[in-house]
């Protein structure tokens, strides 16, 4: 029996799919990559995940785990050979249990992010886990890629949200690593060798994520900054003052916000917008007690801020809608950016006290290089994390900035590989940047890697051509 | 040249220790295992470090890396054959750095925890990592062994605390994941298989560390509850009234603080103790604000907890001795325990909402079976993790609970298992529970990690019969 029979026996032929049908699976969102497939297999649960990861197996079929196809990095799609099969997650989509006195929820691969949200708010508990693409990306996409946000600087990445696993190997064997326990020390860490595999290692099939309590109250604030040398300090000064209960401190630069209301006129700041004042950072406190509480300590730290210099005007928002302003300008960077044309996008992270000193001189090396190329940067301070965005010059053309990428990209990680920073922050390596880490990964971690790959895959089944250079 | 000769040039003749000199380091400080080795060597640095590794690999002569010697398993004593050597980290014990802006410290293996807690304090940060032993402890010995301890509930075990690692392979090459970054998802997370492998897979010679502010006000409680089985709705009403300002959870069962007020006659309970009301929960609050907006919260959250059932009475600490007495009848346990007899220790985690119900049809079952044994278990609630330890009846003798061993312990795990529990929830497998990890650990698992384990240390060296069963 060929494979695709074998596969059609094991999980319905309706879920095999091939031709027109295959074909939205075969693309990442982004359009970095457009891959073909012998066909793309749903399986409805984890031992039809088994049974579908044994046929490929004995065929020697490679196999690309799927789940909502939102990556940044096209780790989710095949490569153009055509040689192997696209695995979708995407029906193991049940909420399998929510224990509340152990603050768990166990979910399949395939449920969306967002449901996963809705379901912890409905037992009254919150899952924090939040980024954009939250209303189509899936849990298993989530942490096969360890996914960050805007909530890691409180919550951590998803691996830090995560307890346990349920994984299908290469050979079709079924790792139960499903525990919702704090505390395990009997044995290594299969659990984060896992997450953050861009499934290369084995197929997340299920997670127990840890819960939190709702906060009683959320407030947004807007401050403007005089420049990006003082938002270390301001952080710090959040930090010290607000403890856990800071939740979000995301940078942005006065370039961002210019182009985001010159795209969508009907969004606004809300102050005079001192363009000069060159950096924004929008805020978000989350407290155990409630609204008076949360506004009279947001008072209390942005106005020491504003009297030590660090901040030069901010806005509270007064109520749901105007946060909710706030952080729609916060989301409409990437839009914008997508209608300024194409953008050269680095995911960098570095030590938040290196920040500061390298915008300025990574802006200052790329101008004297690249004259009137433009910077829009902004990320998630707290993490280390910036989305360091390049445009073309004003007058340029898309291809123009295109006969740059190569230069002008290995300048920006050059300049965060020599403060000790990641040329990936949170949104991994998948097809497209294989090339950077095999520049920039210590050779002694690229032969570890390559030797745990072997290990647990070693017929190199799972997903080639992404991750590993 | 011999090795021993050749480890001699490398590291300096003063520092390969044989006879009485090595003999501390070959027993672990229980006292459960009493190795041999052909010496004990004290590089200095990393460089040394690597040097004897080289050495090993060259001779085939396996390393039990060591830090402070104080771990419950005997993970850091070599067996009994005398073929290896015991490595020491005790001299790499400088502070390398620490960032106040990026909330970090760089530390050296053999740093003793307390003198971090204290670099970090004298910074005006804290690191929160906090046990029995962290006056002897080394960072490095805490990393291996993923330690926990009392303030897990809001800051995370080891593994959470650590950004990056240095590390020595078993070939003795050198590592550098030494990054002090919030985010990085560039390949595997190597710096998760180190943490909590035992020194079975390479030597940590350094790591970052995170680091947070003080809290502004630390106030501790101790509440008696009627019965264990309202612990977890009190809890559930900590967590959600504190957030994270709940920093300690401590349950203690009656008999645990009726044995330490026996033995120690000079400590007291605060309150009449209601010994009928058998269980115990010592809580800490830490407050962003002060002491004046924690009593007022500790007050309101326990008053809702008394109006509720869960709490029958409760004391505040009024000052810091009042508070130390507090801790010191938590810490005090251990050691009346040890003045007692002998004791048969399981460090087991669960879902938290599974404890009650284990604790009572454990209780009643080893009672069934062991007429008279006596139980004294504490633990840290908020983590499902009980110290279970159980010893000989009133009348009974040491040798008697000894002959009982196999079967009660066969007995607690079993019933561990059965609620999705683990053996080992925080001191690791070491020597000591290598045979019951081949219990209950799933094939799959094992298989994994020593598919893992040949990929890193192919030849064995790194501290053989150790963890892997």
């Amino acid at each position: 029996m060929s494979l695709l029979d074998a596969l059609r026996a094991a999980i319905g032929a309706d879920h095999v799919l091939t031709g027109e049908e295959a074909a939205p699976y075969l693309t990442d969102w982004r359009k970095l990559v457009r891959g073909q497939a012998q066909a793309v297999v749903r399986p409805a649960d984890t031992a039809q995940v088994a049974a579908v990861m044994r046929l490929c197996a004995e065929h020697g079929t490679p196999v690309v785990p799927q789940g909502g196809n939102t990556g940044q990095v096209a780790g989710g799609v095949p490569g153009a050979d055509g040689n192997g099969i696209v695995l979708s997650l995407a029906r193991l989509n049940r909420v399998r249990a929510i224990d509340t006195e152990n603050d768990t929820i166990t979910v399949e691969a395939g449920c969306i992010l967002q449901s996963i949200q809705q379901a912890a708010e409905a037992a009254g508990r919150l899952f924090p886990l939040s980024l954009g693409a939250e209303g189509s990306c899936m849990i298993g996409g989530n942490l096969a890629s360890n996914a960050g946000g805007t909530a890691v600087l409180r919550y951590g990445n998803a691996r830090e949200l995560c307890l346990g696993l349920e994984v299908v190997l290469p050979d079709g064997e079924i790792w139960d690593g499903l525990r919702g326990l704090r505390k395990d020390n009997s044995g290594y860490s299969l659990r984060d060798l896992f997450i953050g595999s861009e499934g290369t290692l084995g197929i997340i099939t299920a997670a127990t994520l840890k819960l939190f309590p709702q906060p009683a109250a959320r407030l947004t604030a807007l401050a403007a900054l005089p420049g990006v040398q003082q938002a270390g300090a301001f952080l710090s000064r959040c930090r010290g003052g607000f403890h856990a209960a800071l939740t979000g401190f995301e940078l942005m630069s006065g370039a961002c916000l210019q182009l985001v209301t010159a795209t969508y006129p009907q969004q606004r700041l809300p102050f005079q917008p001192p363009w000069d004042a060159s950096w924004y950072v929008l805020l978000e406190i989350s407290d155990a007690e409630g609204e008076e509480h949360a506004t009279a300590r947001l008072e209390a730290v942005l106005g020491e801020a504003m009297e030590a210099g660090e901040v030069e005007d901010v806005a509270l928002a007064q109520n749901i809608a105007q946060a909710r302003a706030m952080w729609t300008l916060r989301e409409s960077i990437t839009l914008a950016l997508a209608e300024d044309g194409k953008c050269l996008k680095h995911d960098v992270s570095l030590p938040v006290s290196a920040v500061p000193g390298f915008v300025e001189s990574t802006d200052a090396a790329l101008q004297a290089r690249f004259p009137g190329i433009r910077n829009f940067t902004f990320g998630h301070l707290g993490d280390g994390n910036l989305h360091y965005n390049v445009a073309r010059p004003a007058q340029g053309t898309d291809a123009q900035l295109h006969a740059m990428q190569p230069d002008l990209s290995n300048l920006v990680h050059d300049a965060v590989d020599a403060l000790g920073g990641s040329i990936s922050a949170e949104q991994g390596i998948g097809r497209v940047r294989t090339h950077d880490l095999a520049r920039y990964k210590q050779p002694t971690a690229l032969r570890l890697m390559r030797a745990v790959k072997q290990a647990i895959d070693p017929k190199g089944l799972l997903n080639p051509g992404v991750l590993l250079p």
